[in-house]
């Protein structure tokens, strides 16, 4: 059966989600398995939606399509788009929304939504999500050819502000704090792949936030007594500041965009 | 496939809504396509409902069938009915849940639910969307004629709360904010309609929300520089009010029922 | 058509859930209908997470499969099981998270996933939701003999911190408040038969929180005045303390834990 996914930065107190559901469910043919992957991405947060994408969308069966909506440019020129990455299809705004899936998966059809044949008749100046993406996933569904949704164009545009941990090639990899996720835990920007380069042992480096020293990696929470802060490799890959059984969010007073440094002696 | 929607005050944090969904699953003979509208509708708040369903529910297709549970009068004499309006059919209270939905789709069946033999066998008195309205949603899936139900009745309760926006037949429209989203948008009352009855060129014509007065409105949020108090037509055509990339209700501390006046001198 | 149903205390703010559907959907032969029943369980809270299945799984049609990860020692030796527990089927973690409905529901089969054949080849030491019990669930789906998983186990743990209601046989029932639900009402651990078997007519105890003494129970919200301070058998059949049309968490500042007496002069 058809899958399409759904991700925005709607929440679900006002109606623009239900109205999306409304218009797909009355436009596919088949009825199509609506799989909901969040509505809460933070306003407008272009940055957080690339990556909840970025880790999300390479988990699904092949020819699942994506519709996601973090969209601050609605009305304006930024394009909407159509792509096939991998073996993933995606409709949203190219506003930097793809870059991280862009990253993992090859890209291999970019089509720029123009053709206003497939969209609402009736349309407003606000809600895209609804008047041109909805419509044009359902033709997805019902197997119209992409192209002729509107030309191919090259490359998506890139999110310039998606901040890359620097390794400065002397024992040190320097990197920030990119989400927080229910627990409190604090995801960074530093790969895995990034300590392995720098270090010999990463398991044994120092990892510096705020004041506080952490010495060694942990391999999963339970390894520490509660309260302990750790540093450990999170699941998606990605070194993870924790507090076991509490919030390190809350007990650093920590965010996105707090400096993390890793290095040995 | 058979589509039925839910909307509620419920939260998930408790289990009311997944007690729901487990009875529709149990006795709905073929599994049916159950879609999340809203289970964030402010407790206890049938003026934030109705306006919910009011804009969702024509989206979707024809014999959705829309559970909706604002309840505030559960186990009391309120009726609890389905209703036929347009195409889509409905299941809830009727204590004006239903206005505005009743208000674009015009009403071809209203039956009050009092046949006690569609309901589960043992009742609670404070959980008829368990109890009641999920079971008969089931029998709606199973192709009970929904006249079983219970008697035939003339028409819906009307939200007599619900505020209209008042035209003074002076160059003015008076209206007040119904509903903030999630960016921090303030919608109104104030449909597009009564700004073009009341304006030659309602375009350039002034809307005052607190002390601010916004000259013109505009088509969309990227027209004006980030943070830019405008007024615009939103995608339900009424009279919005907003900030470029940052939330209205923040800046001007407004949220629902913030007098708002557009004039032209 | 194959249920399975999700319940976490991941939130939708970060891409976990997301990911968790990615894996069922890409290795379920036959798209399954997934079903959200919470992701707003209190972060690693197993006791919310064991009343919140209790309450809802049973409602479910026979052979539902229900995930449930609320699990802080994630990556330490606590097992991982498959349960059949009535009609039901369950994959979590077994720290008590199954207490409640293996009361309600007769265990049947109870399976320690040992076998890493049907986990995710590539697995974190953080994210066993994802990498082995989706995995296994799809397993469950495609109709694998359970029994292949692991080892049978005799019985599941269980939650050592649920409080019981005291009967001290002198016409007085203890216990204490749950669970505080959307609208502010106040579960409490005391179950309709514990009343009747301690009184004559329940509905003319006295019901004390805090300072308040409530003289005799309701039957739902609507036969008080709003804003009267009311105690009621809920729709769980415990016994429920709640405000009319207000919040009686907000009113008594009263939360989780709080004591409450039902006692008869």
């Amino acid at each position: 059966m058809p899958v399409v996914t759904l991700t925005t930065d709607f929440g679900t107190g006002s109606s623009y989600v239900a109205q999306m559901k409304g218009v797909l469910l009355s436009l596919c043919r088949e009825t199509p398995t609506i799989v909901d992957l969040s509505h809460e991405i933070p306003p407008q947060d272009v940055f957080a939606g690339a990556m909840f994408l970025g880790d999300a969308c390479p988990r699904f069966p092949p020819k699942t399509l994506h519709i996601a909506v973090i969209d601050p440019g609605v009305g304006t020129s930024r394009r909407i788009v159509y792509a096939e990455l991998g073996e993933q299809k995606f409709i949203g705004p190219d506003n930097g929304l793809f870059s991280l899936v862009a990253k993992s998966l090859v890209p291999k059809l970019i089509v720029s939504i123009e053709n206003e044949k497939f969209w609402l008749p009736e349309r407003s100046q606000t809600f895209h999500g609804r008047d041109i993406m909805a419509p044009v996933a359902a033709a997805v569904m019902n197997k119209v050819d992409p192209r002729e949704f509107g030309p191919r164009v090259e490359r998506l545009e890139l999110n310039r502000s998606w901040p890359e941990c620097e390794t400065k090639g002397c024992y040190q990899v320097s990197g920030e704090v990119v989400h927080v996720d229910s627990f409190g835990n604090l995801i960074t920007n530093i790969p895995v792949g990034a300590l392995l380069d720098e270090f010999d042992q990463p398991s044994v480096a120092d990892v510096q936030i705020r004041s506080e020293i952490i010495r060694g990696l942990s391999k999963t929470y339970g390894d520490a007594p509660s309260g302990s802060l750790i540093a450990l490799i999170d699941s998606g890959g990605r070194l993870e500041i924790a507090v076991v059984n509490e919030s390190a969010a809350e007990l650093l007073q920590a965010g996105r965009g707090e400096k993390v440094v890793v290095r040995t002696e």
